[in-house]
């Protein structure tokens, strides 16, 4: 288990922020899958940067050259790989790093398993560059899940003490436009303005993503260590900068009496279902029909432009720091397609696994 | 993936609340690992119930018999198949419920998933009787992580609104005793009380357990789904009532800068640490070597002795529910050595797999 | 990977010949499914040994207890463990070979990796008693396969150099009654005198099993890792003394001309099939609809009561062994519906996994 | 499972034969290690087409663009990531085939499966060309196997019935030289001779590739599912062609007797060691550090330029079918390294998992 993920679809992601490329191998897509590129850059597009002040002013629009599992755009069922390359690469903004670890960024681990031969520049491999490719998988599973009834959407739950308003809870939603896609447009120039002072102080600032999934039939997963939490965890983690993932009333829950947290049932249609949706969608690792509900939570982004306190592996000395480079003062808007991508990828695995 | 689990270390929970017994297979222990009855019987005992007004009146010693894996009280190498007969069951204690599913229960997704098969006495296989094979896996997993320097501590985080104190991220922690493990005992009287009042109620509360796992090594775990968040997390939610987990500041990261957020670096006997844990003691899914801590969000039991609405799965009508049987009106308690468990399960996993 | 297996139904063995029990955790068993215990009674007879002079003189009818997975004989969707108390134990028949390593056995190989630590006892897990447990959890999977219109069947293709006929490539086969299972009744006397006078000499025999699967449509496996063949391999050599396995006509067709080994294709009922089956019923990895067939060579019994070589892990000093015990002088017989249970459960694996 | 294997070392192939690229990741390669280009290109050049009479006229030199896992030619503990271009395809060759199954190709099989959105030029990600981007990936095991004291050699074992001679198993061997690698010079010519006059016949011959890993320690390797055997059959069956697997004597075991057939234990340097290893360097699963011996058995090439009878899906009307395009009269010279490819794959994988 490292950059490799799934069962009955599987995804291996490769590449490092400054190198030739980044990229995907997405193995078990079913055969006769037609692919929408035109969709799938739109995705991409809001993912990419360069594209406001909001957010790291490095350019690079993500085009995929799909090098194997296409025959005229529909999928042929072999694995299809897809390459971006990496074209604004400036490595030497990097060298400086290679001694000194950035703090809350992955340099300090990196160095101590690798022993000094990972790729230090741009974070290598566990950049968030990472999740272009993560993003093209995810835009892919997005057209095939529709295709299918299941529809996802995600927006920013809140930036830092800023909260947008979550999703309804019983209804399928969409993904709100917009550089900032929050639901209350209200909350979103707070949001913009609280971006822009973390910059304008060398500042970052972090954030949660909510993401739904509406249309997925009760009755995917299972118990135990076949829940779908623990699945849809399991990858959303893989995102860099995630440190919680919650599913429904999530750690509101655990404030909760029973007689509160719990869903009544009622019949609609000649049919038993839950009347709320306080358990997300999830009941002991199964779907119950209703939306799926969940939040990542985001630490800001460690790179920062002002000065820390690091020290030298070489010689083992307090060092001040100051990173040179192109970072985001605040990750969440480009990663609520990231958790779009990522989410899609699971449940598409769950369905092509049926029940 | 369904009640299977493990790299290295491979777990096969089986059984059902109210079947013949309940068990585990635990494949891929190393050999020569004495395994101390004694010790693992003691921490059994803390998850089992009937102890206190706080949990189920429902008396069960769980005492597992070995079947395989051992030669003279040490491991030989061969799969360790344990056994916990059940021996108290009262399965027409669940007979009505077969119609009727108790809210915020698996009851209802079972049987959309299987039909009408499922077991439903006790909630079957989705209850939680099923984490006392866990914990004697969990329980021989702490033995072997031990004898590696590796110690796992875990307490009441929060019952309701009411909070303990956190452990300290920098230094080792121990496990406190008693009915409900806390470290700030001016706030045990005051959850005991909680706890009281909620069952009086016919009623229960939900809680939050934190973990810590002091002594691994930097270096474990790797980048996107190779990270430690991830693995945790994935195991974590195989518990049941589990809806949220977090590492380090966890959701809170999300409200905080970066320079709040980040652990600057300073030199310690010559090498180069973190000077605080916020990061939880994991930076890009890899061990930095301090402490890892990880908060599990706890629902409220969902089986209350109130009144609820429910439905009728042959009738079509709604019904009021009312759930006889016997249940912790506050699941957490007896949940703490349950997530230290899985997280030994977890960590042992990834320790025998190398960096 | 070790003594688990299987993607959609996982099994997971435990158990050594001569400690409390051996038994079978299958996890992933379809909800819904009655299985017929007089029917898997009759299967696991089948290899039980202690009924003729061919066979281990060790008494041991093999009545498995089920512990969890069943809701009145129906499967329920929750693993299924069974049991099988080892009540005919002589561990005293072993102490000898603790220090002394029987030739062709893992008792050598068991020493080298478990550090002395392993149950030496009629090689512990590493036993033919193992088979037991996989034929508990293969007689299952033959139940569930014939009710998806899949049936197996399985004879000695070979013992020494006597040589059974075949099965028809084309048509579905039944497997042959009696001790020794052959299609050609006049082999089967010939069979018989070689394995008493293997016996009677103090030795062993080995030969090779044949395993017909028909009813599989076509579809299924895929190319590369995901082929038919590569699975079914995997499992099969887990049967101890597999030291081969074939399919269609295997390494004879290395010795073909691409014109001979070739199956045309013609057409029937409007369909296009093969019109012969060289291929074995697998094309790229994939069934072709037509009946499987392979076959796996089992090595002769290396536990042989004559006089051999072996040398003291203590002494460091060769020592002429003489194994006691009881063993079969043709394991062959026996392995038939052994390779019928683990060709069974690779193909339920199959099939639950879907094209 | 599909194009995706590997526990510690996972590879995920993808391509088509006649698309634009094919190619390989490898995720958990050690970091550190330094990969030689030019002795990977010698190994990559053993199997490239072109080069005599014996072998396609396609020409296609598979020099491999690496576009992640190295820093400087040094693997950074990334996924590496290895693309060869099809620079040389002529898909029109295919486009009668799509209608017409080639006998024995996965022509069948791919329509059955993939309903028509197969690649079928060049028989698309069933092709033999999938086989190059395996020997990247082999041969950069066989670099990090020797640098850990572990050599494979392969050689042709047979073509038709024309049989070289064996590798000593008690003696590291090295590959034979040469277009067609055998160790008795005198069995060459007519090698050459039986292939020509296939070709010349407008058929093609099958043949077997012997392999030996000598240096691997004793203890990898485990019982039941977790044996060496079953994990080196599960890899090498995903060749195209390959039909049958054994190691040591093998099916020829199947036709002894136990005296002749085990390897007795003599004290060699004061350890106790097999004095024989007809058991092919595995016993119980478990690696006996004596070589371990695998022979594979390839079918005749399908694809031949006599005519043969197919039919057709869209008019269900048998058809003669006359196959153009380039394709080897015996694949087995090229399939040498191949099979030290991925067995080199698995032995890696075997190594960094640990005893």
């Amino acid at each position: 288990m490292s950059s490799t993920w799934g069962d009955k679809v599987k995804i291996s992601v490769f590449g490092q922020s400054h190198g030739a490329a980044v990229g995907v191998v997405i193995d078990g897509l079913p055969a006769g899958e037609p692919i929408d590129f035109e969709e799938l850059q739109r995705f991409l597009d809001r993912r990419a940067p360069g594209c406001s002040p909001l957010s790291s002013p490095r350019e690079e629009r993500d085009v995929p050259r799909i090098l194997s599992g296409l025959v005229n755009g529909v999928t042929c069922g072999a694995p299809l790989c897809a390459v971006l390359e990496n074209s604004n690469i400036r490595p030497a903004d990097y060298a400086a790093l290679r001694d000194c670890p950035r703090p809350g960024h992955a340099d300090y681990t990196a160095q101590l398993k690798y022993g000094g031969f990972q790729d230090t520049a741009g974070g290598g491999h566990f950049s968030g560059r990472l999740t272009a490719p993560l993003c093209v998988a995810g835009g892919i599973a997005l057209q095939l899940l529709r295709r299918r009834g299941i529809r996802l959407a995600a927006h920013i739950a809140s930036i830092g003490e800023i909260e947008d308003m979550p999703f309804d809870p019983m209804t399928p939603a969409a993904t709100p436009e917009g550089e900032l896609p929050v639901l209350d447009r209200s909350q979103r120039e707070r949001m913009r303005a609280l971006i822009l002072s973390a910059a304008a102080d060398g500042d970052s600032v972090g954030g949660v993503v909510e993401c739904q999934v509406a249309g997925l039939a009760a009755g995917f997963g299972g118990p135990l260590f076949g829940g779908l939490e623990g699945k849809l965890a399991s990858a959303l983690f893989a995102i860099p900068a995630v440190k919680g993932v919650e599913f429904g009333e999530g750690f509101h829950a655990a404030k909760l009496n029973g007689s509160r947290n719990n869903d009544p049932y009622t019949v609609k249609d000649g049919a038993v279902v839950p009347a709320s949706n306080r358990a997300g969608g999830i009941l002991g690792g199964i779907s119950t029909g209703l939306p799926i509900l969940l939040r990542a939570a985001f630490k800001p982004t460690p790179s920062i432009a002002r000065e820390q306190q690091s020290a030298s592996f070489s010689t083992g000395a307090v060092e001040t720091l100051r990173i040179r480079g192109r970072h985001d003062p605040c990750i969440v808007p480009r990663a609520v397609p990231v958790v779009e991508a990522v989410t899609a990828l699971v449940i598409l695995d769950v369905v092509l696994g049926g029940k």
